[in-house]
């Protein structure tokens, strides 16, 4: 069970041994929030997350990924509708000018934590009024109007721009809608057609917070399902056969208020339609899957949210958040499952001019292709896989991350300075390396210490050369979570840690 | 030997094929130019230079790969002197009011190739007076003064910034020097401490052209290279040993007129000071290696070009471009090599007010480290790899990628639709798969157009499944480079494609 607590700690370890902190602010202490900076080690857990979805996702399902920039010409969001759409609402202190999101300032105000992303300005401004709200910064209760405050970084490019003509995207989607026409004709392709990007996206946030839950840059990982809309289901049906039983974890919207998750089979889900059809049935089965089985997130922690009007973005038909609960950040959108329908090609077809449809293989009609989106926050995953890892007993200090997405698979010490033993472990060390391991050396300090070092960055094996190494040509070969130490013989020590590291193999079933 | 024309038939075949090509242009034809989108078979050609560079220079040199965001304060670049010192000539027509690079300008109205950077306004205008130089668009003679244009996007961050306060990096270097002192720290660094960043950058060019040559938003590969500027060799010094006879290429300033390039040992660098210290000399032999012998650049097309004064960036006490030759493109540089000495960090330290020294190992002396920095256009490299891979003969046109540098490595057919070879052949592009090899399956018309699309993309192996497959369990394998096939056994496969494509073993050998 976690314990309250476990973000400060979390935040304290990752800033301190390098997974990441904030950006300048070691010499520029005032530089803008929501910005970070990722050191060796996060790097790693992120470039191991990303592999992974590589792995599991993009390969299996034909992907075909591509990379779009991070700059976009202004008609695509006007076409996408953000430029209308994509804002916060935001009030201004009469007397000292300070700016607030208006929902962030009545639930800190009044110590609530509704929705309020339904209610109209009016309802707002009332609620502010009613209960006599006072500015944070001055404590005047004077206010301006609700104004809209758009999310989206515009830019000037070239040299004879006089106003914006393009922005930084807010999410990968646009990129993919608008070369889906040209990706489709480039890669001979036909539906449903699935383009994937990895990438950054850029929102000018009135508050970010929380490290890397709200960041005003941050990463995400977008998968593009564009369909047939008549026919969703072709290769879906047979795709979704075996996992027909699978229960999916559902927040519906009815038991909002119970907070009650209700365990849908895939089977169920299609026959009361909650999930719509096939394809998006599939879809929302493998990202659970994935989460689970793959990342290592426990079930219970997991949970499709189903977004209500009001909630939803403006694009989707339907929307589901998959969260995931810890006990300090309570339940937290990981990612963002949206059917956009033909919303985002239609307008695109409309502001361009251009026929955007693409023709049925019987050539008798001629559609847009519905889009299914699961969009990942891969920042918050990460944070997640260690808000969920951290483990402490005592003075110990570890972190349980699934073994193959540690940054330091294993490290190997000499026991001491001495007597060969540094020479012997380092050349263990270069042979890890050479055998594909992410390992790391260290003679410095006393081994408890050492272990102690490894531990706290969730490193699963150490390998230590001691007096018996130069004799028999054996190591210790010590488990991060248990702290049991076996004997291994070095030239067994790839193989072994192979099917510990990689295959989850007990520490004990290595002899 | 090139042929001219090449640079075209490259834009087109990576156009065609999906390698890369202009962003939003497919559907908004007015869309701003320099900015592109990989499409698979670019991306993952890019992906394996990351690699290539990670295996061969990051990890063997012992970098610290860091991730700083795009976007940071504008205190920063006011620090670095970008907002000073940033910036291109620009010049208006006063009657229609198009703007145009003043060096561009004069050099496409007299057709010349002069380098322009050294000279003054006061210079610059009277070549345009008294060459009479009209305005392209619209024949004028009137000209405005020249102007400064900052080439970096400034941005407002913030509900209450009413003035940009951040900008998009044009380098991801201020990065690593803003966080050096907390990298230095967090990573319990000693001197020569390497930071390392793969990243995006973002420049507003005037006239982005040349398809990936440049840009507006790009990818670069740095190396951050701190050290102690009175001990610059004490790593270095052992590191360079077995190099002190490599010849590197240079066109040194006093051989700028004749163009010759002079090849200069490691230890004749050393000796006449002109490659300043062990440390520099070392990643100046580095780099050359990586290029000619890991990317396959041949060495008679590469060069490092020394800047002079004027070409040099503002922040740089020396200055080396590392070049390739192309018969189309002449000499462009791939990366920058400078040596920035403590100019950044002192900038930063002087702005912000924070001591960012580190102290010597004997703790008697307090100094800003050195900043030497080789910094590499990712895109750029994609793009001469496949100008100096393209081939033709006859109706023929194959990419003669080095073989572990292709995106696709292996491709499996069945001969014909029929006789259980198509099984047969998914299976063995299944079974290539789970062995890692990035594997294609086609089955789509003649035998003789398959084997042309993936000569085209650069595909150095199709392995065929024929009549005689089904009978003794052999199959053909094809070389892209010579049109020769060999007979190999399905269960040898693996292992012979291993030699084949990433040990470069002859085809012939394989038998």
């Amino acid at each position: 069970m976690k314990m309250k607590g476990t973000y400060d700690k979390v935040v304290e370890l990752a800033t301190r041994r390098g997974f990441f902190w904030p950006s300048s602010r070691d010499v520029y202490a005032g530089a803008p929030a929501g910005f970070y900076v990722y050191g060796p080690l996060g790097l790693r857990m992120k470039e191991k997350i990303v592999s992974l979805w590589r792995r599991e996702v993009v390969f299996p399902e034909g992907v075909h990924e591509i990379e779009t920039p991070n700059i976009l010409p202004l008609k695509v969001f006007e076409a996408s509708g953000h430029l209308e759409h994509f804002f916060d609402k935001l009030i201004e202190c009469k007397r000292c000018h300070s700016r607030f999101r208006v929902d962030k300032l009545i639930e800190e105000s009044l110590g609530i934590e509704e929705n309020l992303e339904g209610l109209s300005d009016e309802e707002l401004m009332k609620i502010i009024v009613e209960n006599g709200i006072k500015c944070p910064k001055c404590g005047s209760k004077e206010w301006t109007g609700i104004k809209k405050f758009n999310l989206m970084f515009t830019l000037a490019v070239g040299a004879e721009a006089e106003e914006p003509n393009a922005a930084l995207r807010p999410e990968t989607t646009q990129g993919s809608v608008v070369e889906f026409r040209k990706s489709y004709m480039t890669m001979r392709g036909k539906l449903p057609f699935i383009l994937g990007q990895v990438g950054r996206v850029f929102r000018n946030e009135i508050s970010p917070r929380r490290a890397l839950i709200r960041m005003r840059e941050f990463q995400q990982l977008e998968i593009h399902v564009f369909f047939d809309p008549d026919n969703p289901d072709e290769v879906y049906r047979e795709k979704l056969e075996p996992y027909m039983d699978y229960k999916i974890r559902f927040l519906r919207r009815e038991d909002r208020e119970t907070g009650r998750i209700v365990e849908m089979t895939a089977r169920e889900g299609l026959e009361t339609g909650y999930t719509i059809n096939h394809l998006i049935t599939y879809w929302l089965v493998l990202y659970q899957k994935f989460f689970n089985e793959v990342l290592g997130f426990p079930l219970e922690r997991l949970r499709y949210r189903e977004l209500i009007e009001g909630e939803k973005a403006h694009y989707a038909l339907a929307h589901w958040d998959l969260e995931v609960y810890t006990e300090d950040l309570g339940w937290v959108e990981l990612v963002n499952n949206a059917y956009r329908t033909d919303y985002d090609l239609s307008g695109h077809m409309k502001v361009s001019g251009n026929d955007l449809r693409v023709t049925s293989p019987d050539g008798k009609r001629k559609f847009l292709p519905h889009l299914y989106e699961p969009s990942i926050g891969l920042d918050r995953v990460l944070f997640h896989e260690l808000m969920l890892a951290y483990r402490e007993d005592g003075e110990r200090v570890w972190l349980q991350l699934p073994r193959y997405l540690a940054p330091i698979e294993v490290a190997v010490f000499p026991l001491m300075k001495k007597d060969g033993m540094p020479e012997k472990a380092k050349e263990i060390y270069r042979m890890l390396i050479s055998e594909g391991f992410i390992a790391f050396y260290d003679e410095s300090g006393t081994i408890g210490r050492r272990y102690r070092r490894m531990d706290e960055v969730g490193t699963p094996a150490c390998v230590t050369v001691d007096h018996q190494t130069m004799e028999d040509g054996t190591v210790t070969l010590r488990d991060r979570d248990t702290m049991e130490q076996v004997r291994v013989r070095i030239e067994e020590l790839p193989a072994k840690l192979r099917s510990f590291i990689y295959e989850g193999k007990d520490i004990k079933d290595l002899l």
